[in-house]
């Protein structure tokens, strides 16, 4: 058996997120389809990570295993022409046999885009969410600078999360600004589930002057959901890139 | 009666251009649909020009009358509760009397994109056209030299048009290129109907080694359609900017 790297990029605007599902359209459902047609048997697609609904991708990765080889771009391509033009594969490689787009990731990256613009663009509506009027990114900052380094998320995570070992290590949460937009960048060795739209929550509240910067490292200490703000719309996110 | 200029900026994939129509969902339509549906009576929405079907406007222009006095944000938002999000008011402004969206402007400023990498980013595939492999830039930019200045440009409009004189004076005919795009910028006093179409057509068919430079200018001097190249796909158009 052989081992490919596919790296993927998707619109998420029209997908149940990315993990397979009985009834409706996801991203490794739709992969899954189209690999397993080119093979003529069901091949199991395996991500670096779920995305929820809504959340796009710039590099989201996974891997699969062939019992044959192929030549990497043609075999791109034959996978893209299966596929809606919202979802494109950008690159098929060879991987070691050993290589799992999840377990072998080191860390990942994501862009948590707010508008803040009163009118949202046309061009720029599928990919961000929209808080109108003027947030303070010097307090966001301020609020940022408590979550960087290796803590407990259990309070930006789902309640119901049955992952036992919630502490990651954010080493970025950069914020930029331009006219009408501010991103998040977030990087981590991982992420719990809806971690970053937890985060781009609750410093959105404390750009609106809702919250102090000094609460959000009292919730992250509390380890309460309860505490930290809300969970950000999921078209605002973004899944930059899986490192490994 | 005061006379309202407002900027607009559209997603034309899902509408069928500009012109207002008894069916099929136009720009027009839904301009005069919102406005009309505020002022309790028909209100008439007067264009800088027309965009084809699936054109794409990151400024388009109209004006309309009104029998009262709006506040000019207040008024915008109002039209944008009433539209889809892939079409928006960015700015109402006052305008004198005698303003006409169409026949004040002085000129108008478009942009072709072509995809040229292999893969076409799911973000970007509304707004690019597709050409997979290298053009040669620098033919192109030969060619496009040939179209500017003022010109009678039959050889590059409908062969059907009903526009009496199709001089028009090209100022700027400038080809941008990134790692995955090429662009071209056309800058004129006005635009025949699928104008800036065809010139990408004929300069996308230089590029290819299709044509030779020399050929633009035969078209041109030509005055006939035949001689041009082919009519560029409209998802690949935008206009920028009506200047007054």
């Amino acid at each position: 058996m052989r081992n490919f790297k596919i790296t993927i990029q998707y619109d998420g605007t029209d997908y149940h997120g990315w993990q397979i599902q009985p009834n409706g359209r996801t991203i490794q459902g739709e992969l899954t389809r189209a690999v397993s047609l080119l093979e003529h048997r069901p091949v199991t697609i395996y991500g670096a990570g779920r995305t929820d609904a809504g959340v796009h991708a710039e590099g989201q990765t996974a891997n699969f295993f062939l019992d044959r080889d192929v030549d990497c771009r043609v075999f791109r391509d034959a996978i893209n022409a299966n596929l809606d033009r919202d979802i494109r594969i950008v690159r098929v490689e060879t991987a070691s046999e050993d290589f799992n787009a999840r377990n072998s990731a080191t860390g990942k990256v994501y862009r948590y885009r707010i508008w803040t613009g009163d009118v949202v663009s046309p061009f720029a509506r599928r990919y961000v969410s929209h808080h109108r009027g003027r947030l303070d990114v010097d307090s966001m900052r301020k609020g940022a600078a408590h979550l960087i380094g290796t803590h407990d998320f259990t309070a930006f995570t789902v309640l119901d999360s049955d992952v036992k070992d919630n502490t990651r290590s954010l080493s970025t949460l950069q914020i930029e600004e331009t006219a009408n937009e501010i991103s998040i960048i977030a990087i981590a060795d991982g992420f719990l589930r809806y971690m970053v739209r937890t985060i781009a929550g609750t410093l959105i509240d404390v750009g609106r002057g809702k919250r102090t910067c000094a609460s959000v490292s009292t919730a992250l200490e509390s380890r309460e959901r309860a505490n930290a703000g809300p969970t950000a719309p999921a078209c605002g996110l973004t899944l930059v890139r899986v490192d490994y």
